[in-house]
């Protein structure tokens, strides 16, 4: 499986996380092969940090945890969508989403 | 607003396509400042394709085109949420979805 991810120059693919029934898009986070590898074998959503370029389990600081319910590929195999049971707020302000503070102006 | 956005090496931003009532996540996208000004402007979802190196209007060759419904910047500023209405399938090889067909197995 692996083989198959398309990795950007830095080696990373970007996962969505979504709360699998309310189908809320909590976060945007990046994933290695390892991060990945250990999303699906330990139930917990697990995460590069590009700004601390360290891996990073999902709510171990917070107690903001992802527990993992479904992990798919996308048709190009370079995006990554994590269907997640999210405790408590995703967002480090304490937003339950990291897209509920900055709507951007339509104008049509 | 461009200002804010904090772009890759490459000038890009994910963005993330959303069906705005069922919640379905439906693809992810790569929009630069012009197609996301395109994007807000236009009530049409304009990414950039990285394999074409163009603009690439969703929907002008399939038919299959996204009404825009509301644009969010995250809280890190460097990721897009358009939340869409998609008509008919948003993946290119016919599905609804592009993360319909290559579900990973969990080892739990």
């Amino acid at each position: 499986m692996a083989a198959r991810l398309k990795r950007d120059a830095h080696g990373l693919v970007p996962a969505i996380a979504q709360q699998y029934d309310t189908g809320e898009v909590l976060m945007l986070g990046w994933m290695d092969d390892e991060a990945l590898h250990r999303t699906l074998t330990t139930g917990r959503c697990t995460y590069w940090s590009r700004s601390r370029q360290e891996y990073w389990v999902k709510g171990d600081t917070s107690g903001h945890v992802q527990h993992v319910k479904s992990v798919a590929l996308d048709c190009d195999a370079d995006t990554l969508l994590v269907k997640v049971d999210q405790v408590g707020a995703a967002c480090h302000t304490g937003d339950r989403t990291c897209f509920d503070a900055d709507v951007l102006p339509l104008a049509q």
